[in-house]
């Protein structure tokens, strides 16, 4: 069975991505490219991590009970958008990854065709095997 | 009364800082000066907003009811954390900002001091006005 180990690997190959983090009051939207995460176990739950110069990510792996592949419209400009939810119990986004473009609606090479591949392997709606 | 926008705009001054957003599952964590803010009101709210090359921040400011300074001890090293928790009505942080170092523990000349001056001037604890 998929886990979200393997699964955030391969989303290297997703290229340019927007990593965005809410809890309804506050946002925080960083464009990066997901790579060299590192894991820790900790009280809370088994984390993966990411650390760069300018920001640090953190994902609690055992909270992300469904990945859920969305495609949706922009909010402004009419084009596409890509995204990975990765949903809690409760079916709330602890993060969402989308496709990050260079200009409005123009990705890069081989990221929508990555992000298909994606889908298509694992299931636009599918449930991580613990870690 | 002392307002939520006037007090972002002057945390300018605390010259780089870290701004973490978590929602239990998540956190992202930004280096950043808060600067160039620009505000819109939306049906969830009124927002305060920032844009870089690199990310993004939105925060709701309706949903901010306290505004709290905390001094801390630093998890790795022997130094002192400033941090400021701006709380929703559940007294969960929507947004933290602490004081970024440069070298662990080493601020940059004005930084302490000017966050200082901050809670000196509004109270280590408190509840903005509406804005």
């Amino acid at each position: 069975m998929a886990n979200l180990k393997t699964f955030l690997e391969s989303c290297t190959d997703l290229g340019l991505v927007r990593l965005i983090c809410t809890n309804g009051g506050a946002v925080l939207e960083v464009r990066t490219v997901i790579d060299k995460l590192y894991y820790a176990e900790l009280p809370k739950g088994k984390y993966a991590n990411m650390h760069t110069e300018d920001f640090e990510f953190h994902l609690n792996l055992d909270r992300i009970k469904t990945v859920k592949f969305e495609e949706g419209e922009a909010k402004r400009g009419n084009f596409t958008t890509y995204a990975i939810r990765l949903l809690n119990a409760q079916e709330e986004a602890d993060l969402s990854i989308f496709l990050q473009w260079g200009k409005p609606g123009e990705y890069a090479p081989g990221q929508i065709a990555h992000w298909t591949k994606l889908r298509d392997e694992y299931g636009a709606v599918w449930h991580p095997a613990e870690v």
